[in-house]
């Protein structure tokens, strides 16, 4: 199944951590994964925390000036910086030195450089970040996008999400005949804001899309749906509140059950299942979402990435490229769905 | 503290579960409140389902003919409707027979009502609802709102919000200075969308809110802040997320944490302290939330609460009247406070 041959650009300026996660994950990724990663940045800032032990076979230094600031209007910045580490990341994208770029940099310019030097797919007016969540259910997953590229929404906006995120489902995630939901504040047609209720028409009324309705909060992690599609404001503040929770609910565990001596024995006698609950619970930290919809595969991680993050970034982009996503959602026709 | 003498008005027939339900939750609340409830809707749906035992000082019927559907248009079905059950209830709150009222039927209707009968507070346009979440603070709560009065928001409804959930916060929660945010998708003021940027600034000028910054989804749950604002759209995805989150993590953890020979054991020797996990994860189970900014106490409940939930709703509806929460925040002279 490995393709030791992929190749990873990476933004290593980007993020709160940058560079010295951002590096630190893709060195891990690189022994583990077998890919080779392409650190994109200023070499006097990364040349110091690489080991002398690395090859250049695995491992290469891009040289990148500067970096869009989290404070910077992302699509000015963008444009006055064509030497920023995310500009040139993408570049080698586009030329074919790289087959996927992360970053863990701001969400927004990293969307406007994939836009501008990648490209979108025939058919997309806006790119979604999609990030998979576990449900419920052990075996199924759910796919909710837009994550964070898009804070304003118009209707169709949300009906091309529904149809990006139907064919990652379908061909990424194996399932069938994805079920796709819209989030909402109830069940019915005419609940929500305005964007929703016309978005709630359009995607009921495209034949290909399996629309089963709204989809509340309560039950984004139900399982009843396998792609939720919604504005990246909302769909943001979700993913970010539902990694945190995880961690908190960890923490409540750690403080209550080892309490007083019934506690400490109890503990270490469920030490496995102890460690089994954790890593069910620990499953809501991703590496970061697939930006959907460019014609490139990009992984946008949160600012706050550290080495694990950034690892588990790489392995997403690696199994993106490994599924050949882009050549299969391409081979979808969406412009032909009705969409525009 | 008590006080028994409180009387609630409870839509009875609002509700996916009405009136079973509401009226068991409602007759357990005379029994462990000591509060007398109006229930208001059909005589002959309440009636056969009272016990005989029931003492007419403590349980009255208040007769209403018909309800808000769930997918009707709130405004004009309240319009149309003057002696569906919500209205009557609300009118005996407007008329002094009753001291708070109760609903789980069409949040947006029950809103329309409250607007209708009760009016608002001087300096405010839109109410809103609130809840309190717990954090990981043990001590902290924060105070959410809105949490589904009011779909799409203007920065000026927001920067409300601010003031409103300040003064619960303060005269209710007992909180001296309280820490607003508003929910966005970065810590910066650049961030977020029209809304969310115009209410940064007008909330970070307003010399009568203590206003903290951005607080992001991952920040709602730190007990950094005491106090946050946000659209009805995302507050109420927000809810009913964190609530069906707390439900799923138990699950979780009954499956996980007995599995084997050394899981039963283990369980056994843990079960008080599984229990007071329990209960801290349970915490999430609200009963509704208040609609501030209304010149009356009003609690509005999830149209699936069952009896447990009306129950809580009536506590919360029982506390805001024995804290005078009307009284404490309407001398804050709203209007004064540079919002309108």
């Amino acid at each position: 199944m490995g393709s030791t041959g992929v190749r990873i650009a990476i933004d290593a300026m980007g993020g709160d951590n940058a560079p010295g996660e951002i590096v630190a994950g893709a060195l891990r990724a690189v022994e583990e994964l077998g890919v080779k990663v392409l650190l994109v940045g200023s070499p006097q800032d990364i040349e110091p925390i690489l080991p002398s032990s690395i090859k250049s076979e695995q491992v290469e230094i891009v040289p990148a000036e500067g970096t869009i600031a989290m404070d910077e209007e992302a699509l000015s910045g963008i444009r006055r910086k064509p030497k920023a580490s995310i500009n040139v990341a993408m570049s080698l994208v586009k030329q074919g030195q790289a087959d996927a770029v992360i970053s863990a940099g701001h969400s927004g310019a990293a969307m406007a450089a994939a836009l501008l030097r990648l490209g979108r797919l025939p058919g997309i007016d806006r790119p979604a970040i999609g990030a998979v969540f576990p449900t419920m259910v052990a075996s199924k997953q759910v796919l909710i996008l837009d994550v964070g590229a898009n804070v304003d929404c118009r209707p169709q906006f949300l009906e091309q999400f529904a149809v990006l995120g139907s064919a990652y489902s379908q061909y990424v995630l194996g399932v069938t005949e994805p079920k796709v939901g819209l989030l909402n504040i109830g069940e019915e047609e005419c609940k929500g804001n305005d964007a929703a209720i016309r978005a709630h028409q359009m995607i009921s009324e495209n034949p290909y899309i399996k629309f089963v309705g709204n989809a509340e909060g309560r039950d984004v992690l139900s399982g009843d749906f396998d792609v939720i599609v919604c504005d990246g404001f909302v769909g943001n503040v979700l993913l970010k509140f539902a990694e945190a929770v995880g961690e908190i609910l960890l923490q409540i565990i750690r403080e209550e059950l080892p309490q007083g001596l019934r506690g400490q024995i109890g503990c270490s006698i469920l030490k496995p299942n102890l460690k089994r609950l954790k890593q069910r619970i620990d499953h809501a930290e991703h590496g970061g979402g697939l930006l959907l919809g460019v014609n490139g595969i990009c992984v946008i991680g949160h600012g706050s990435s550290q080495a694990p993050s950034i690892f588990n970034a790489i392995r997403l982009a690696k199994e993106a490229v490994d599924n050949q996503v882009l050549q299969r959602i391409n081979s979808q026709n969406l412009s032909e769905k009705g969409v525009l």
